[in-house]
């Protein structure tokens, strides 16, 4: 197997920059979009060979050092009792948001993950099966507050009022949610690293939506739980906090080996304020992928030469893969990132 | 006229903490309610008797130090030939949103800023007379980035797709939508100070939009000959960067005399970052109104110890004032500043 990203997790020499991107498993790749016209998403997600399929194809096609399992954060909190569905072009909606005392007493914590989950950890099997030659498999979860937010406003969300009146108006009840949905992500990871993942990452997209003060208080602390409870299972541990810019010295110590940085912070900057314990990953902007090649060749490059200094550095965007990024300039990022960090 | 404000914008000595909140005029005041009962936001924008009403209930019902123009950043770009509606529902619409170079063409820079937007300068001088022994008028506008990337997306937009694409795959048009959004609010700026307005701002509420390079690139320098061009009307400037966290030793040079903070920024490390020669505006975190007054409280103290140090400080939220918010927390928030900041 290329471990060149185990390796740069941990701190270890490399032979070249470690690449993946968050949703390399996408819309632009053409070997996805006959699968999704075929089958929609709820299906691929609980269909092991689909959802296998789609993880892998990205390794093959664009040649990252990384698979990340094909999944979507808002299936994880089924079994604890919400009803999920997919409206089109509206994206996953939960039927009973999550807004009273009672509603978050009602959550529960299943004592078996695989109960309502069990398709997530049959389609890892397959591919730390189909993946043992290649790269290693990275196995993700929201963060328990992303997640939680998601639960609460019951649908995507610009403005997130009800999240933050229930952060503010009713902090009782919003740590409730939280202490159930870390305990199923910590329950949901650990089954994903029994089931071959060799790596595991927390998704905060929402990190931002609270200042430094609150995310401390609220959103954090939860974040530590879970990485200190999954140690044991001895592969690496990625924490990303979309927007959450002031408080890398904090994160440094949450307990993972490496930390996402989003592409409105300076790479620089977020090494000297991580310090040498811990390894980066990121951050390009996405939308370098729709300008020319010498463009995209010269971003890498300063990119790279941003994380100089950084005890590992597995390069990444700042955020997702646009839906619709020409897949030729998604591989001639890869190729640039592969290119001109060997160290011959 | 209580002068607190303007005082602290240029850094003078205070006999208290001037405040004023971003979205002060709005629906959680008792008396606002009537009126966008009876007419449709529009129209109350464009009759200057009502806008100026709305202006000023802030001032009497919450006891703020200064006054702020109430107005939409969509309106000023009509007369660049924009076609706005707003859906119910939806908020303001353009029928024609920005995509090419030729739609980049079309639009017009009116030598004479009051076609089509004499309505704002006739409030304007209502509000001014009727402020005139009470507190300052703030004039304001969006920023030209903000305004541009609305103009391009047609309607509100969570994810911008087409800004970026803009930016990055076409930047020549959209250097000349800005070029020309530039002019037209240099030009309605101007008007308001002449109008009587005694202080001037921008908001820049999709600057987090960009990361450091390329908002430094794209969007920074269009903001920076504004305010040059602005000088001479001899008001305090301000500006708000939404979002941007990265870029405050350079925004420090950007021609405001404060520069807005958002809550998801430490004050004191803003404070730092921007150096001696600006004062600042912000930023408590605005959902804490829905919490109890001994939390406001708190949480006032708090932020008026993180900026001491601060050449001027205009207490402001980091954020808009919550639509619901309770009043008399609103009210609570700003007596606290008052009460607590006081220099006996």
């Amino acid at each position: 197997m290329n471990d060149g990203f185990l390796r740069a997790c941990r701190g270890e020499s490399v032979d070249y920059t470690p690449v993946w991107l968050m949703r390399q498993a996408g819309p632009f790749l053409s070997r996805y979009k006959p699968i999704l016209a075929k089958y929609d998403f709820l299906t691929v997600c609980r269909t092991p060979e689909l959802a296998a399929e789609i993880t892998i194809q990205p390794v093959d096609d664009l040649g990252v050092d990384a698979a990340i399992f094909y999944s979507d954060i808002t299936t994880t909190v089924v079994p604890m009792g919400m009803k999920l569905s997919y409206a089109p072009g509206k994206g996953p909606v939960y039927a009973n948001p999550v807004r009273t005392s009672g509603d978050a007493a009602r959550l529960r914590v299943p004592d078996d993950v695989s109960e309502g989950l069990g398709f997530v950890f049959e389609a890892q099997k397959i591919c730390a099966r189909e993946l043992a030659s290649k790269v290693p498999l990275i196995g993700f979860a929201g963060s328990p507050f992303t997640v939680a937010a998601y639960m609460i406003e019951g649908a995507a969300s610009h403005t997130h009022v009800n999240v933050r009146k229930m952060v503010f108006g009713d902090p009782e009840t919003f740590h409730v949610v939280m202490d159930k949905v870390a305990r199923q992500t910590t329950n949901y990871l650990r089954g994903q690293a029994e089931a071959g993942a060799n790596a595991l990452m927390l998704f905060d997209s929402n990190a931002g939506m609270l200042g430094p003060r609150d995310y401390l208080e609220f959103n954090l602390p939860y974040v530590k739980r879970i990485l200190a409870d999954l140690q044991d299972t001895g592969v690496p541990l990625i924490y990303f906090g979309l927007g959450q810019h002031e408080t890398l010295p904090d994160i440094a110590r949450c307990g993972a080996d490496v930390i996402g940085i989003d592409y409105g912070k300076k790479l620089r900057n977020a090494i000297d304020e991580l310090g040498p314990n811990v390894s980066v990953q990121g951050n390009i902007e996405p939308y370098v992928l729709y300008q020319s090649r010498e463009n995209i060749y010269e971003r890498v490059a300063e990119t790279l030469a941003d994380a100089r200094g950084a005890r590992g550095h597995v390069f990444n965007l700042g955020h997702g893969v646009p839906t619709d990024a020409p897949e030729a300039m998604v591989k001639a990022l890869v190729a640039a990132v592969h290119e001109q960090s060997e160290t011959s």
